[in-house]
């Protein structure tokens, strides 16, 4: 079976808004196996939104509309859906009474614009949508089936999760499960993780496998399917088990797990406490580790140390070193690190010093250049990076780095 | 002219990722006056996108896709073009270059799979990506415009600033000029802003507004078209100034001003400088303010105190205090602005100290409350707020609270 989403609203093609309806739908449709081919975005403009119905109704099984269901003059999804189908519309009372409760309950009467919003294509198994006044329906005709929401995403939602999924769920009972695994990769391009699993991944036949570049991670998803839940996750755990080995130290995590959490969880674990000592990341490093809740058990906080004085003062970084390595030096992250490490009470310190751009680069010291040191009570480790893309993203990088140089020192701990 | 969008991409239909690329060309399509007709989502699947393409050729004058461009063999946006439009893929020695260079700066070999991305349909004119390795291309045939930009936003993105905007503004100089412009206000609801200019609104003929609500700002867009430049300018800043006459101080700046960039502005005109000291927010707020190029111009740096020790040590808050009133507390919060001003030798100290949630709450101390001060050489000021959202959303409010809390300070010097 194929479905398609039409997406209706000249909101979106005059980029005033972001689709985000048919997220929602592609995700609810992954986890009922049903095959997403088309998104659709079209106007409500009749002809257009005519022509791309019919479209739909001749390489689509399941066609799922949103918007287009208010009470103005351009909203026509139902007039539009009755034309390209040949149907009459008709009045359904049971909409016109919920509209009327709707209204009372905001303390208004209904409007003649209103008084459209209760007729639908005849034939259509209508949906009382209580959380607006635009009933939503589900019509079956000739082996298709076309179901049209609400655009308001919270009512869409509602009407979808309440209707749309126990209805596809009992008219199609997934004969085979299907799910995906993610594996989470730093500190490799998208064009290396490839090169490491192409051969794997191409002898396959049970899975199907995706790559996806973030700014700082790669993602791999594995997909496969089977007759039951636990066979599907025994195959996929063997798809991950396999992978993983291929990519080594370069996973950091699965599925929704972040680098911080993973990082967070290995100093729960061992009883550590970590201090960010942090220049061209302005707190970056600290915003991050903190985003985890409860993060105050390992994490102690830092020094944000922007200007040299900081560093001398709060880091206790001489001022000889300042300058004759210059700010950006890996002999001012290892003391910065131990510093902090120190000055927080930590039992470890992490540094970053670096030049994000655009201004502050010297022949010899390139925008990007990055120094990170990370110290505990017997030694100092450091790192120097040459990262790329501009300011913001050259803090990303760094942040992550430092996080990423964490957890191996974590997981060899 | 009928313009259409393709986004390639199967993690957009498996519902990963939405698709905000499409969003982002829909707008710069309207202030060119271009009619964005069709959005269409497809997946990676070649005979899927073979099909996709061959429609909107026969449908639409200009077709710009998304995505596709990449290393691995699901990246087949321009295999599939040259079928589509029978043309040969052949090899441009400066996108060879080019992939040579940018692998070159990361410390990378060129690899089997990067080869291909230097085959690009014939005719091409191709758009050296001086951000990622995909080259970017513009290709016309029949009357008809087909280009394609990488699915990575921020590549994406300056692409088509740099090479399709201009490219098209040339080929299709447009007769009426449209413009927008957009207020940002913070500290006032989406409901409040709506009931102070509605009736202004609701009297001009001359333009069109929207209203629209993000985390931690309102923004409002006033739209207007005329025959020159100079006219769409007169009248867009009129109805700016109408509107900032009425909404006041909370209009912290315009278009795509940020409140860090505002309260940046401010602090070098008036040759201060600025230290932090964070608790809650863990480093967000000194990394906010260092996001603006050259921030180091004014921002010293700061002391990021989630424990109470760092918060003795590093800020000289006396433990007597912490006891007695709580590190969550008005008290707490003002010798931390104290502290840091002083100890990161600067004209003023901000801070910030909260509960983000979810524990750590209280009877009395909910999830949410969060003190901020401002000191200086003569008084120090504090705020109390009690906020909503997630852990996340509450750190990012307080963070721009306290940005706020400078900026109108610094209004007032």
């Amino acid at each position: 079976m194929k479905a398609e989403i039409i997406s209706i609203g000249s909101e979106i093609l005059r980029g005033q808004i972001t689709d985000t309806n048919a997220n929602f739908i592609a995700k609810k449709l992954v986890e009922l196996g049903i095959d997403l081919e088309h998104i659709s975005v079209v106007s409500d403009n009749p002809e257009s939104l005519l022509s791309s119905l019919k479209l739909a109704f001749q390489r689509s099984d399941l066609i799922i509309t949103t918007g287009g269901l208010g009470p103005t003059e351009d909203d026509i999804t139902y007039q539009t859906i009755a034309r390209t189908l040949n149907l009459k519309l008709i009045k359904y009372p049971e909409a016109e009474e919920n509209l009327n409760k709707i209204l009372k309950k905001i303390h208004k009467t209904i409007s003649p614009s209103n008084l459209k919003q209760v007729y639908l294509p005849e034939g259509a198994k209508i949906i009382i949508n209580q959380y607006g006044t635009a009933p939503a329906m589900i019509l079956e005709k000739d082996n298709k089936i076309i179901c049209s929401f609400p655009g308001v995403p919270h009512e869409m939602k509602n009407l979808i999760e309440e209707y749309l999924i126990p209805y596809l769920k009992e008219k199609f009972p997934p004969s085979m499960i299907k799910k995906s695994k993610t594996l989470k990769i730093t500190g490799l391009g998208e064009s290396s993780v490839n090169d490491l699993i192409r051969d794997y991944m191409n002898k396959q036949t049970n899975f199907t496998f995706g790559i996806y570049a973030n700014p700082e991670d790669i993602q791999v998803q594995v997909t496969t399917q089977a007759s039951t839940e636990k066979e599907v996750e025994k195959l996929l755990q063997s798809s991950v088990n396999q992978l993983t080995k291929m990519l080594g130290n370069y996973v950091f995590g699965n599925d929704e797990e972040t680098i911080e959490e993973v990082v967070g969880n290995l100093l729960r674990t061992k009883k550590l406490k970590v201090a960010v000592a942090e220049s061209c990341t302005g707190g970056m490093l600290g915003e991050m580790i903190t985003r985890t809740p409860g993060s105050s058990e390992y994490f102690q906080g830092g020094v944000i140390s922007y200007d040299a004085k900081v560093k001398e003062d709060l880091l206790k970084v001489p001022t000889e070193v300042l300058k004759k390595y210059g700010e950006v030096s890996e002999q001012v992250a290892r003391l910065m690190a131990e510093g902090v490490r120190i000055n927080c009470h930590s039992d470890i310190g992490i540094s970053i010093t670096g030049i994000s751009g655009p201004g502050g680069a010297t022949e010899k010291k390139k925008v990007g250049l990055v120094y990170m040191a990370l110290a505990d009570d017997e030694k100092t480790i450091t790192q120097k990076h040459q990262l790329f893309g501009g300011r913001q993203l050259i803090r990303v990088r760094a942040s992550r780095r430092a996080l990423n140089m964490l957890r191996i020192y974590l997981m060899g701990k």
